[in-house]
């Protein structure tokens, strides 16, 4: 189906605001040219024409929006978590991301990702590639014909690091970094995004390089923020002149603001100032709870961000995180939200279901633009759920539904996706 | 196959200890009447004559065991999640038990359970019925037809429900009790195992009963302890001649003992008094690591239960869970292992991949005797997974691939289930 109009009727559901899913048995929801018209108990009589895929029974949800996954760690998620963050760096990640210098490899294990990326809940993802331009070029290239609409980075780092996926200095990664933004011009819905691996693994030196070309070239930037005590502890003695993990990238001009558009994982232990800053300069926070609880970083105030007004979404982390589905990381951000308000801090009440669906589509896809909503002028991004089998004598309406799916969704149960309009599936 | 001497060939993993798994790459696993007669690298000339099922390349490990787990609640399974226990238990459980009053209802929705149970990982589980006789028995029926072999309790509650779930008073429940294990006297893989709900259900006079039919007739007996702060101080109120909870069933006899194995589901707030008595007893702990996220409750202090040399298995707790899994219950076990250590108390090493592993199988199984691993004599419970799908450019050890199981197994992974040496898929 090439067209970008068209209808689909089916039980829709999605976020009307952070609190609050809408929901509509048996409705049409309209596709013109890309973009939602609305949804629709009756189809109104100027969309007859439109050609209309009957999902009726079935769930339709906007598609869900991945805020920070490492493409090159999904062939070797699940391994190693009996370690913490900056173990499982140099003796899992590094090592493996040392092979993607291999093309041949680099071409394997990313074909298994994309192809396991579009036949799941996501939509849109910002992903870190690995140091290496050319295999993340190719990571582009395969994102690019898959449909799906991403943000990928050439990792920047330059020291902190045994392996060959360290770059050799400042000079070499900016470089690189140059030889990579000319070569990935021509896509049109795989988009460069600055990415400095974290203040650990970034001179000075490269820091400075990186925010010039940021300024230069409008990019917008991802990395890693205040995910764990020893990793904070760290950039404390490597940029002593830092108020805080977060001013690290702001004295480089790589922390948000309005031609800066900037996300951040995890932010487990954001101090005060750095949630204010944050805050200031509209700085996405990827919320990535099962990564958080696999690598023993503890659990992001979610809560607090939001009563803050801070712009959040949700991240895999593969493969600090072992799962794609989206909706399981909507699932264990309410369960670790409640593990954190039941051994923590009470003021910070659980996340809802509600809330974490509107994560996982609103949230994060503002970083996209209008994305993640069935609201009119949304981009049509939507995923039709077959959860028959879940089907039982009990009659459940579709908000319970949609909460089933938050809790019991598989793979096998995406039975069409579209991105922007076009359907992938 | 009726046979129950076999050999299976393939990738074999099981629990040595609490703290080790053994792995085996091509090898051989002999099962002679129903046991296993151990492992093996080259099979032995003695057991030739016998059939060989090739699974080379696939994972062979142990049945797992569900030690907790509510049959009727599987159909409302991931609904309601954003309350607590106490307001879950009126507003959902309470309402949707008494249902399984019509037996029409009560067959559709075990038929959906059973069917489910029967392809999941789990070879054996202790469930909860309702306080009806005959669904129970009907439940029991279906179970027994599966080829898993199973405890199953028809529940008491004869206070603090509004619902018709509660029966009427101890006379009737203790009439119903009788009736019910009179009813279920052929099942020989499905066994009665008494049920008073948890204290706040039961009546001093039903507990008092209960107590007296269990040393008449030695029946295992299953409920809830400690596992939420409201529940704790409810039990107190109530009882408020016991010195903590436990002390509650153990004034009626049914806290564990040589004649009365004893299963307690959660022990997440249990005093050192309790967990004391609970090790004096032999009682077991069903760990149910989802359900006490999802509902709130806390983080049981599963490290503190093993150094003690408690017994200890994991339940899916369906539908405080939401997840049939016992592979998932690893998983999220390891996980809330690690934020209670980095949240609460870093005295308490988290759980690793070897512990989980053990619990789910050797852990939970010692309820059933000798059960959950491929030592020689050990019933033979195993399931064959087919774990290409997560093949990749890595080369993968048998070990590796374990711990992927755990965190990314589906359910469509089984290729074959045998339970005590019966393949059931």
């Amino acid at each position: 189906m090439k067209t970008t109009s068209f209808v689909l009727r089916g039980d829709l559901a999605y976020s009307l605001s952070p609190t609050q899913w809408r929901t509509m048995s048996n409705g049409f929801l309209v596709c013109v040219d890309g973009r939602s018209a609305g949804v629709f108990e009756q189809l109104p009589e100027r969309y007859d024409d439109l050609p209309l895929l009957d999902f009726s029974g079935k769930l339709i949800v906007p598609g869900l929006v991945d805020l920070h996954a490492h493409a090159p760690q999904y062939t070797y998620r699940a391994l190693g978590m009996d370690l913490e963050l900056l173990d499982w760096l140099s003796l899992h990640t590094f090592p493996a991301e040392a092979r993607y210098a291999d093309l041949n490899f680099a071409g394997a294990a990313y074909d298994r990702f994309v192809d396991d990326l579009r036949k799941s809940f996501t939509t849109r993802a910002c992903l870190f590639a690995t140091s290496h331009t050319d295999a993340t070029l190719l990571l582009m290239e395969k994102l690019e014909e898959s449909g799906l609409i991403t943000y990928v980075g050439k990792v920047n780092m330059d020291r902190n690091c045994d392996s060959p996926a360290r770059e050799e200095n400042a000079v070499r990664s900016l470089q690189e970094t140059v030889r990579w933004l000319d070569g990935c011009s021509s896509f049109r819905r795989t988009s460069p995004i600055l990415t400095p691996r974290f203040i650990p693994s970034c001179t000075d030196e490269l820091m400075e390089d990186l925010g010039a070309l940021q300024r230069e070239r409008k990019l917008p930037v991802q990395s890693h923020l205040s995910e764990n005590q020893s990793e904070i502890e760290w950039v404390q003695q490597l940029c002593p002149w830092s108020k805080y993990y977060g001013d690290a990238y702001d004295h480089f001009g790589l922390f948000g603001g309005a031609d800066c558009p900037t996300i951040m994982a995890h932010c487990v232990h954001s101090p005060e100032e750095e949630i204010a800053l944050m805050k200031e300069r509209g700085v996405f926070v990827a919320h990535c709870p099962e990564s958080n609880a696999n690598l023993a970083s503890g659990v992001a105030p979610v809560r607090r961000f939001l009563e803050e007004g801070l712009r959040v979404g949700l991240g895999s982390d593969i493969a600090g995180g072992t799962q794609l589905s989206l909706f399981k990381a909507m699932a264990l951000a309410v369960q670790v939200s409640k593990l954190r308000w039941r051994l923590v801090d009470q003021s910070l009440a659980p996340l809802t279901a509600a809330e974490v669906f509107w994560l996982g589509t609103v949230g994060g896809g503002s970083f996209f633009g209008q994305v993640g909503s069935f609201a009119p002028g949304y981009e049509l991004d939507a995923l039709v759920l077959d959860d028959t089998r879940l089907a039982g004598p009990h009659r459940h309406t579709v908000s319970e539904r949609l909460e089933q799916m938050i809790y019991l969704s598989e793979d096998a149960d995406l039975t069409a996706k579209f991105v922007a309009g076009r359907r992938l599936l």
